[in-house]
This record gives C-alpha cells, structure tokens and sequence, in this order.
C-alpha cells in the first residue's frame, strides 16, 4: 500500500525504518505511539496534498506533526498510520513590515519568525516556552499560549488566514491579510486549536506586533504564602499595569531550581512571582508592580535595571521545567481558571497532592489563572501510576468546579479526552463531531485526539 | 400555524398588526423586507426555545434581530419568516471586576455595558460607531468593529463563550469564563460573525479590559492631501504609538459636516486625521502623533489638553454618518484593505466615483485600513441606481485586488452576497455550507444570509 506513496512523491520524502519511524511517532509526552506504516517529510503543500489523496484512497490515518514538542499527546502516532512531518517546510514566503504581517510555512520555527520580525521593529507575540524548538504549524494546531500572551493573547489572536489541505485533498483558504474581516463564517479560528483533525496547515499569514519601545523591566517577589502572591497578581491587574508577563512559582517548583542551580532561595519563601512590563512607561509601571508587591507582603523584591538582570530573572522561570525533569518523569497539566480562583486552585492542587502522596510542582501564567501543575512520577515508569491520575482527575474537577478549563493552551489531545465530556456536555460534543465530518467525513485525519 | 405560537408563549410575546411586524423587519440598509408572519418578542431563553422548536416544527425561517442597526441586510425580514427579536432580554446577568468578565443578555445596549464596567474601572472595548443604539447580540452576530479596535481588536476578541438556541431548540454552551482555554473547536469563535444563520445567542460573556489610567489624548490633523495623511497613518503605527482611535475623514465627508455644522473647513484642506491615544503615557504619543503628521506635511494640527476639547475633535468624526445622510439615501460600504494600500483605495475610490457620477465620502479606521465609502444617492429612490452599483461593483472588486476584503465589520448579509464567491471561492463557500447543515439541516435560521 505504501509502495504506491512512496512511488508518487519525489525519493527520500517516505521514511519506513521502524527506530526512525518510531522516533516521528512521539510528543513529549509519555504517551506510546502505535504502530506506524511510516513517516512522510513534505517539503511543499503537492506533497501534502499527493499523501492526502492517498491517504483518502486507502483509508489510512494521517497524524500530522511539527516539532514534536506537544505536551497532550496529539502528535502520537496511531495504530496502522502514517506520520505526516510539516517540518520541512521551513520558509517564510513573505515578511511585510508595512501592514505587519508575514505569510509562513508551518515549519518555521517559532522563535525564528520572531527574530526575523524583529530585523523590522516588529515581533512575533505568541511565545509558548517550547518556541525555540516548536514550530508555527505546531503551535496554531494546539492554540499555542505563553509568557506573553498575558498581554498580546494567544496564538489564534495573530493567526489572520491559513492555506489547509483538506482530507481529500482539497485546499481550502481561510481568512485574509487585512486586520479586520467578517466575510463567512471564521474558518481560520476553527482550525487554529484544532489539533490536525481537520485538515492540514500548509501556509499561515500570522500578524506581527510593534516590538516594544523600550526594552523591558521586571520584577521577581518573594512572598511568603501563596496567597499573598495571588493576592498581589490581582492588585496588580487591578492597578491597570498591563503586565507583558507575569509568573507565579510554587516553592516545590523554587526548590526545584534552587537543589539543581542554587538560587539562594529563603526557608521562608513559599512563591515568587515575575512580572514585566515592556510599555513605553515600562519603567514606571514595573515600579508600581514593586510597590503592590510589597503592600501585598512581598519579603523581597528585586526590581532589574539593566537587560542582564531581566534576563537572570527570567531566567529562574526559564530552568523550571528542566529543573522538574531531573527529579522524575513528568505529567504536565494545564488547567485555566477564572484569575481570581488562582489561589483556591493552587490549595486544590496542594490537597491533592497530600491526598494522592504525589510531588506536584506548579507555575502559573498567573495573569491568565492559567496554571501548570506537574506531577512527578518515577522516571523508570511508562505511564503515571493510579495515583498521579487520582490527583490530576481531582485537579481537574476542582478547575471545572471553579469555572476553568482543562486546558488553557496545551490543547486535549489524547491525554484529557477521558475529562472531555465534563467540560464540553452532549451538545456540544455533537455538534463538534458533525463540523469533523464536514471536512473529514472518512476521519482519516488524527483520529482519537481532540474531540 | 402561527396560533400555536401565540399560545406556547405568554400573552404578549407575539406581534402581528401589519405595521408593527413591518417596523421590525428592516434594518438601517434601503432593502424592502418580504412579509413576515409575526414578531416574536422574547423576554428568556426559554421563549427563545419555544419560538425555534415551533418554527422546526413548522419549517418557518426564523430572521433573528437585535436592535435593527445593521448596515448589510442580515436583519431583514424574508418571505413568510418570523421575526426573533432578542432586544427585550436587557440583563447584565453578571459583572465580575476581579475576573474582568460580564455576563450578558443580546439586548444589552453596548453602550450601557461599557457604562456599567466603567464604574468598576473597567470597560467594554468594541464601540462600532452605532454603540448607543445598537445591541451586544447585533454586535456578535456581525462580528461588529469600532473606533477603538485599532488597539483592541474586534467583537470577537472579547467575546469568551455563549448560550446559543439551535435551530431544533437544543441549547449549545460554548467557551468559559477564563481568559484562555483550547478545549475543543472554538464554537464562540464561529458564532461571533455568523449573522444569525447557526444560532440564536441568549447569553455572552464578555470580556471586559481595564479602563485606561488617564484620559485620552487627542490629536486632529489638516492635510492637503489624502496621500500625506494614508503616510501620517503608516508613521504613527511604525513608530509604536498604539493610538487607541485613528480615523481619516476625506473632503467629501468634511464638506458634509461643514455645510451641517459649520466647522470652518479650510478650502485647501482634502484630509483630516483623528488620533488618540489612551495610554498611561498619552500626551507623550500624541505629542509623537502630532509630530509626525507635521513631519508628513500636515498643514495644521489640533492637540486636545482638555476631555472637553477631546470631545469636540471626536465629536467632528461623530457627526459624519448624520451629515451623510442628510445629503441623500446612503449606501454604506465597508471594505478592509491592508494598512499600505489605504492611498490606492481611496484612489480607487475616488476614480469610481468619477467614472460613474457619483458622490461618495469616505470614512475610515485608518490603523486597520477599514474604509467606509458612503454612496449617496436620491432620497426618493428605493434601491441604490444602477450607477451606484456600477461604482460599488469597481471598489469591492478593487479592495479583493489589493488583498483587501469586501467586509471588515459590518458582514456579507444581503448586501454583499452577490460579491461573496469573489473572495470565498468554491471550497470554502461548499466548507462553510456543510458547517451549516451541521447547526441548522432543515435551513430554517437566517436563510438566504451572510453565507
């Protein structure tokens, strides 16, 4: 079945020897891929369409993938499928300072796209933690969030048109270039978050953002109860600050860092929170930061002057996942709650930790209440044992109960489809279904993920 | 038929004298609405229900409305229909100052929502130019833009979930009340735009933003010609101004206002440009705007230091629409081009109107590159001549040449239907068909709109 695949496209572009195969099979999840027929390296939106068409002919399952840096599992290969690597495509067909925006291939490496915007005075805004290593097509199939978004919002909200190949075969354009337009339903906001299912990006036009004035000023508080930092997260957006960043560190998480690259963290330390500011008044603002940090019984707050010490104090949030990796394997959640639920949510967590005897360590994107909770487990283990599971689906609840999401910017992928139904009910999940049939009525394309 | 409406619902609900049915079955566009059967005055969702399970029931198309200020037809009434109109479900359910979100019945004027945040320090950012009038359903259903979405954006980035009727009466919960969350396709997204032809929308929430710290500041810009002022535009937004409001008025448009309101209007004057800025640091950037436009040849610049002078330049471009309209029946288009092509449309703009003897004055959010041609045309004609048409016909045709759209805020509904497959093409027009079929499969909702 595959001869006539690898027959029909230029050579090298099918992969089929199984440790390579296996190796595209995988996220960085612990998730174990099925068996797939083989990987397919498109270097142009005809090969994607020539495997589409294929694919469509022998009913295999498409998983389509970037990077490979998915935290949910979407890219994990299935049973009988073949792997669909984006990642090739890797230029930036147009780049216009003018009207802020650049048409991109989908494997454009996030950061890349942002240095690149950068050359005009302009940036790329989205800014997941992986975007040195993931990709644009990545991040628009998972709805890609990040430090930043707390003041230039996520991924869907700099996706302005995309060039998608439909199941068939099909290309479909969707959006526009301009930075308005209500022309048709909004197909663009459809696929983005999407995760794969319903067709495959071939081409993105992604908006580009004035790059701040100024460079930017930060501040790291140490508080001495979780609470207090929550506290001060809210008297700050309150403030009207308009933070560019702002993340909360638990101390399991502090402490983390602090055995691996010793930080001089205090006994007394239970949280830290990062907050920048990149207005024009940066400066200023980052100033009241300091002071509403301090009135909200910060012990200590360090207050950069100088590009070096932003980059050291972001640099504490930057080693936080590395840091969690070196004590076990990792379950990496996401759940998102209304901000003022940030403090309720995070004693949830320490709950369910006690009860579950589970290492958890959570930062938090905390002006978006969108929190990652990681639970610790032995590195020696394929899958989390029942009790980390206990303790997530606990997690979970208690988010759903508080009015959250399951996911603020990971996406659902194959991990929370078992939450799915909490959060979405029948209509919905019914309705989602028949749109998946719309463009894919034969559901070859990442079967099982998302919806 | 309709008697059992009149008796499923409580007494009164249902309209039927001629006159009154024909006042809601127009909206602000010149277009004659077929004859409807009835207006349905809902006051709860469950009358919502009970109005659609009857027309599923009955195969009635259901035109729903908000307050009737749409200018592109998708509120007129069709043959044989029933109007839905939501403008009696008037309830701020919810405002939550600490999560920055309200909840809210579509009848809410958006006005008096962003009134109602203000007293907490917050407010509601999209305020198309109609905000004192028009609803938060309308504004939903047309994804509707603003003054203000030059810095943020559109109806649908404030829109975070909804409680939408489907057409067979099964209620459809869409989104969170978290500023982020990826689970599942983005339903509010496809809703927002759709101009009532998925759904009925009985609840949002929406998101509300921090009130600006300081007042505005405000700048109003003469030039001699309109080029200068397109290039004024571009040197605002390249030097990271972030004007909050950035419109240009052309000299028809002034010539209007002037022989209304006297504003002594400068006989070398083909151009003015109103900036503003509503950041912590305001009078700096509008002092910045207004160097720039001199730099950009601006023959004189107003800078406001007062709310009261503030209002007065905002009060010139307020008064545009009105001092149209006294000129004669109006046309108002809405194309939306990228931000570098402003000059060239509005050349195109003003050749069509000379080809085709016709008086256009253009309006435009120029940061988004969003025109509003208004065609004039006699008072006594009910539908636009075939001149009007000939010129509309050439400036849609041009904005899609210059990768513009033919809609940027107001929608496709009747107006632009016959343009639509220009900028759709076939599979996306077949694409959003099937979405569709998916939400209404007898067709019963809007039928003949936007799509």
């Amino acid at each position: 079945m595959i001869e006539a695949l690898v027959k029909a496209l230029p050579e090298g572009r099918v992969l089929t020897d199984p440790d390579v195969v296996d190796s595209y099979a995988r996220d960085r999840t612990f998730l174990e891929p099925g068996k797939a027929l083989g990987v397919v390296l498109a270097t142009t939106r005809d090969e994607v369409v020539t495997t589409l068409r294929w694919a469509t002919e022998h009913r295999v399952p498409v998983v389509p993938r970037g990077a490979g840096t998915g935290l949910a599992g979407a890219a994990t290969a299935s049973e009988g499928s073949i792997v669909l690597s984006l990642a090739k495509m890797t230029a930036i067909r147009e780049l216009n300072p003018a009207d802020e925006f650049a048409v991109v291939e989908p494997g454009v490496i996030t950061a890349d796209l942002d240095r690149a915007a950068r050359e005009h005075g302009l940036m790329y805004a989205p800014d997941p933690s992986s975007y040195e290593i993931s990709t644009i097509g990545g991040n628009l199939a998972t709805n890609a969030g990040g430090l930043r978004c707390v003041k230039y919002g996520v991924t869907r909200d700099s996706a302005l048109g995309l060039e998608v190949v439909l199941a068939d075969g099909r290309i479909l354009n969707t959006g526009r270039r301009t930075v308005k337009g209500v022309t048709g339903y909004d197909l663009t906001g459809l696929f983005v978050g999407s995760e794969g299912t319903l067709g495959v990006i071939t081409s993105a036009t992604v908006r580009l953002r004035r790059a701040p004035l100024a460079p930017p000023a930060t501040i790291a508080a140490e508080f001495g109860s979780l609470r207090d930092a929550a506290a001060a997260v809210s008297a700050i957006i309150a403030a009207g600050c308009q933070p560019s960043l702002m993340e909360l560190l638990d101390r399991a998480t502090l402490k983390a860092i602090d055995d691996w690259r010793n930080i001089g963290l205090e006994e007394s330390t239970q949280a830290m929170l990062i907050g920048q500011s990149d207005a024009s008044d940066g400066q200023a603002m980052a100033a009241m930061m300091q002071e509403l940090c301090e009135a909200n019984g910060a012990s200590f707050v360090a207050l950069s002057s100088t590009p070096e010490e932003t980059e050291d104090l972001i640099g504490i949030r930057r080693m936080a996942y590395q840091a969690k990796e070196r004590l076990g394997a990792c379950l990496v959640e996401d759940v998102c709650v209304p901000r003022s639920a940030l403090p309720d949510m995070i004693s949830a967590i320490e709950a369910a930790a006690a009860r579950h005897d589970v290492m958890i360590c959570t930062v938090a994107h905390a002006g978006d209440g969108n929190l990652h909770p990681v639970f610790i487990f032995d590195h020696g283990t394929v899958e989390p044992p029942a009790n980390v599971w206990a303790a997530a689906d606990e997690v979970f609840k208690a988010a759903l109960e508080m009015g959250g999401t399951l996911t603020g910017e990971h996406g659902v992928g194959l991990l929370k489809r078992r939450w799915l139904a909490l959060e979405s009910g029948p209509v919905a999940t019914e309705v989602q279904q028949g749109i998946k049939r719309v463009f894919d009525p034969l559901g070859i394309l990442n079967p099982g993920k998302a919806i």
